[in-house]
């Protein structure tokens, strides 16, 4: 093969090369262990770190399903429990992580190592989380697309859109707006806390509407259309914040391009991706080993995932196109459960990293360093409920419609929410306060919509909700958006 | 107890991680580009690599189907395909990839970045795909233990232990011996050779044996029991040979601790486990969220997996152990419907990341410096099968069996082998032709096999492979040992 670096080639040796750049600067990491015996120590840091999340969120995730809240809120909360918040069980190398987890001297306790090793072990273990907890989220939005109906998005037409779209306007431009005006936050940050008000969750909504028997009210309808188109467009509006994150800038151009880019990524892949959808199915039908159907998605989220990272958008829009082609197959139901393990296996894992690199101690209200970020905390609870509310009142020729019903029923954010925050966090973009501000805006919203929501139904009584919560699919139950 | 589990397979990438992470010894490296500018190119990295795999394993494993072959043979042979004996598409850096591989320029050619970054980038995506390969082995170890069955082992009796033991004791002798005073092999990668000589692949030989209509005749009962024997004596001898591996020394103090306590971990965990999986079933009944079954059980095989590492044996111990007492649960049939999607998306990352680290190129007949490595291999071959087909002869009160059928049907060594070739190549006992010649071994058993077995039952006539395809279970299609 070609010679990718030829400066190396001199370095020689293989385990020279063993520090990148090799050579002459990596030497002295080698001093105390060589990296063949610190390697099953990844592995044994990773099963360990694995274990640890998998306990946050199913503790976390089952308090909740008793509470009658969303379990995806109970991995979060396990994840702030486990992470640099509290226990410093799951902890990242660039977030306050520097002295290592307190898991890590569970597996020193057995391999005796010497600091430096001890650090490098844990660097590896977290590259290996944090990857991951990535490919977790590739698999929700791939999830959530497979699982999103085109035609119904058609079907239900102008009164979700109108919903929906003032849904993601209005809690923008008041947050945004607000953020930089009375806070002075800088452009980039306050677009992406002002994104992050733009989510529905609709999965929490379509679990509180099954359980007061409200799914197929008119209500129920315009907001679940509102919900589904809701992940569209914050889909899109994420990949532009995030792709302005990385630049730090703004410019009408950029901007332009991205939007302009997100929408034909999108558009353009499903349509191609539906002209090709058959070849794909016969393609599957002819293959005669095991895995056919999930290796060939697989490959298929991935790719599209890739293309939309190669072009600077996110892979998670990429992931959401393929499951939204692959749902008008013939293959999505047998997909649909096929995925699920997969992603019962790796989105935790995403949700419990999100809790454990939020660290909560910035909003002690003990501190009074901690005051500003407590404002503004507030500031987006309330922006994210009254930003939300008013688009029951954008609904027309409805009279008589439940307004507030429709306004509570978009309010909460859910996991959808907490991607953005994971996103921004990963970009840099969010100051530790802003960041935790946002978790908490996720936070209150997802708790307070439950509760509201059964105010303004007038339905006291909560019966039947533990058989619905086995009977209504996955996608309602909380777990996905 | 610095070298926890050497046969691990990845190096270098906790180094690199190290690199990546940035801390007080990694900033000299941050120079060019910083670790979240860095992040995202490494997970499109890891998108890369996965498609690349998955692609190598589809691709070969669906032309051995068609050919009537063991379609893990497939994914072996495109992994050799992808790596570095030809298009260096997955390769690692310890392993002559100091270059990184091919697929780095395809990430280089969107991000434009410096060489020393780009070598850190590479670093952390070989970390991941080398950890994802070690839980996809830890994933086929946990599912071979939940598709065994352990009151059926202890039916089939004498019979089956007889030829099981033979069938270890005579090639592992055999081979090691051999090695050691045919060819001067030092003592450690000797045993190593004789170890991997021991396995046999129950998924191939059941795969034909159903093809042929034989499963249910006396040899077929025999050959399966014995096989599924094997796959545990193998486990313990493999624990056993890489404990040794580590040391590089034989004791024989050692030897009895690493047989002892492979031995008590494995009764223990199988009778603590059984005590306590009602326990476990309670648990889990109890839970509402979704994943309940997955994620304890995944918990469950991982700290079982970590405990057999701590205490110096191996990872997939553990992950069989919980295996075998998970498939006694209740939970059985629903926990393999379950862990099958993700042993398809995991499982597959070991076998080609196997094939892509083995430089086929060593064995190269045209260079002269390869013969003593070709002879090698051809002394493994012809072992490998002298000493499975004596099996045959070991089977007592039998008048008129088909002792050469029984034989044949212990030849193939498929994936267990593979297992082997993987741990001794991590563990750095194999030398690189050493190393090949036994995947040589384990790729002609496997080839040779099917059709030996044929014609010593006198089938000439093939036909309803592709309805047994279908028909028969995952672990009999060839995919699982």
């Amino acid at each position: 093969m070609v010679d990718l670096l030829p400066w190396l080639v001199s370095v020689g040796s293989p385990l020279t090369s063993a520090c990148i750049g090799g050579g002459d600067q990596g030497f002295f990491l080698l001093a105390e262990a060589s990296e063949a015996e610190l390697e099953p120590l990844v592995l044994a840091s990773v099963l360990l770190s694995l274990i640890t999340v998998y306990l946050a969120a199913k503790i976390g995730g089952e308090l909740c399903a008793r509470l009658n809240l969303p379990p995806v809120l109970g991995e979060l909360v396990g994840g702030v429990v486990v992470g640099i918040s509290a226990l410093h069980l799951i902890v990242f190398p660039e977030a306050g992580g520097e002295m290592g987890s307190a898991l890590l001297r569970v597996v020193d306790a057995t391999a005796g190592l010497d600091p430096q090793s001890l650090m490098t072990v844990f660097r590896g273990e977290s590259e290996v989380i944090s990857v991951l907890a990535e490919l977790g989220v590739i698999i929700l939005l791939f999830e959530i697309g497979l699982e999103s109906d085109l035609k119904e998005l058609i079907r239900v037409g102008p009164q979700a859109a109108v919903v929906a779209v003032v849904g993601v306007v209005v809690p923008f431009a008041l947050g945004t707006v607000g953020l930089i005006a009375l806070f002075n936050i800088a452009t980039v940050p306050a677009i992406f806390a002002g994104a992050a008000l733009t989510a529905t969750s609709i999965g929490i909504t379509a679990k509180v509407l099954a359980e007061l028997q409200r799914l197929n009210s008119k209500e129920g309808q315009i907001i679940i259309g509102a919900a589904v188109l809701d992940d569209v467009l914050g889909i899109i509006v994420l990949a532009v914040v995030a792709s302005l994150a990385k630049t730090g800038e703004i410019e009408i151009l950029n901007v332009v391009y991205l939007i302009a880019g997100a929408a034909i990524f999108l558009v353009g892949s499903i349509f191609l991706g539906r002209l090709l959808s058959p070849f794909f199915v016969t393609l599957v039908d002819q293959m005669k080993t095991r895995g056919q159907v999930i290796i060939s998605s697989l490959v298929f989220a991935f790719f599209l995932s890739y293309v939309a990272a190669a072009i600077q958008l996110e892979t998670i829009l990429g992931a959401f196109a393929a499951g939204l082609i692959l749902a008008e197959t013939s293959k999505r139901k047998e997909l649909e459960e096929q995925i699920s393990p997969i992603a019962d296996m790796l989105v935790p894992i995403f949700f419990v990293t999100v809790g454990a690199r939020t660290d909560l101690g910035v909003l002690n209200p003990l501190d009074p360093n901690n005051r500003e970020g407590l404002i503004i905390a507030s500031f987006l609870v309330l922006v994210a409920i009254a930003g939300k509310v008013v688009t029951g009142f954008a609904v027309f020729g409805q009279p008589g419609i439940n307004r507030l019903a429709i306004g509570f029923g978009m309010v909460p954010r859910g996991e959808v929410g907490l991607v953005f925050a994971g996103v921004g966090s990963a970009s840099g973009a969010l100051s530790e306060s802003l960041e935790a501000a946002i978790i908490v805006m996720v936070i209150s919203t997802t708790f307070l919509a439950p509760p509201l929501l059964r105010v303004v139904f007038k339905e006291p009584d909560d019966t039947g909700s533990d058989t619905d919560e086995k009977e209504i699919p996955a996608v309602e139950a909380g777990e996905v958006s």
